[in-house]
């Protein structure tokens, strides 16, 4: 384990709109409150949710149609080189019958009547990424 | 996307009774410490669940019969017309073999041994609703 | 119902890594940071998942082999009798169809890849638990 203390700065609140892409938008939310640094909850619904499941170095992708419920959706914001900004986040959607799925948030989760997300930011800097080339995976570097 | 900043104010905790309702628990909770704007979390067990799945402006009723656990509960606090509160959740349980079922939490989840929320509270009306009425549904209002 | 305030001191982060304990390391993170009181959130990969489902008085172990994702884990930080820390956590994990299982977090959850754990510490001392005889579960005492 590493371990890093930061503080809390503020909390966003953002609704999404039919048809926007979800990890899309949770990145210009961050963007446009100026969070580099920070996590998220979400919950709303979704016309098609793409999963990920991550197996060797790779995301592989699971397709649910929808309408499907976001039970869950939770997650980080951090940089990795050059500043760019990396959304983490992981998600159980449910069908009709209640079923739940759950996977990697990939793009392509595509928002349905809405999506409402809590966005918390902390100090500035507190998480960075860096490749990890084993895993081809970027990695907290705490 | 919409989007409004706001400041958090304090956490409370509470800890819910067998035969507790959980939605109107919840809402008990965020009246006692004056809490009109926030979000939440929530685990424990449910004797009962009643999940609502989205189809055409209305929520279809999904009842699994428990005891569940509540691996999952969040969502958000907020005010619609007249000032009354809106206690926004989603919750997924799970069975007694693991098996994962989702929804939108509705009234008639009943609380089994505990359930422990955690309630964050922002500044006070950051979040508003209002009626859109192609899909009777009370969005944020940002 | 029973409810008590505190404020929020700091957000903690922590990277887990392979063959780690997910309910030990937890722990190591909120004495790390000398969190007692606090509520956590955590995503990333499972090799193995051992979730509990409680029945008359003891939690059932149901394991699921992995590669798992963590797409959901949520808990509390509390102490009970001679200040032991308790971390109490519920999560959801996926396979490589998506499928969706939850529990309680027993010992033997190990991390596969990453962890990514968002520890947020409440006012010290805010959440203590007591032993219910009757169910023989240590609950919040508020």
């Amino acid at each position: 384990m590493k371990i890093v203390e930061s503080k809390i700065e503020k909390a966003i609140f953002a609704r999404f709109f039919e048809n926007e892409d979800l990890l899309e938008t949770i990145a210009l939310a961050a963007k446009h409150s100026n969070v580099d640094s920070g996590f998220f909850f979400l919950i709303g619904t979704l016309k098609k949710a793409v999963l990920g499941y991550y197996k060797e170095g790779k995301y592989i992708p699971i397709e649910k149609t929808g309408p499907l419920e976001i039970v869950s959706c939770m997650g980080n914001i951090s940089v990795k080189e050059k500043a760019e900004l990396v959304v983490h986040g992981h998600i159980v959607v449910s069908d009709v019958d209640g079923n739940a799925f759950g996977g990697h948030v990939l793009p392509g989760c595509l928002v349905d009547a809405t999506a409402e997300l809590v966005l918390i930011a902390a100090e500035s800097e507190s998480l960075t990424r860096e490749l990890d080339p084993q895993r081809n995976l970027y990695l907290w570097a705490l």
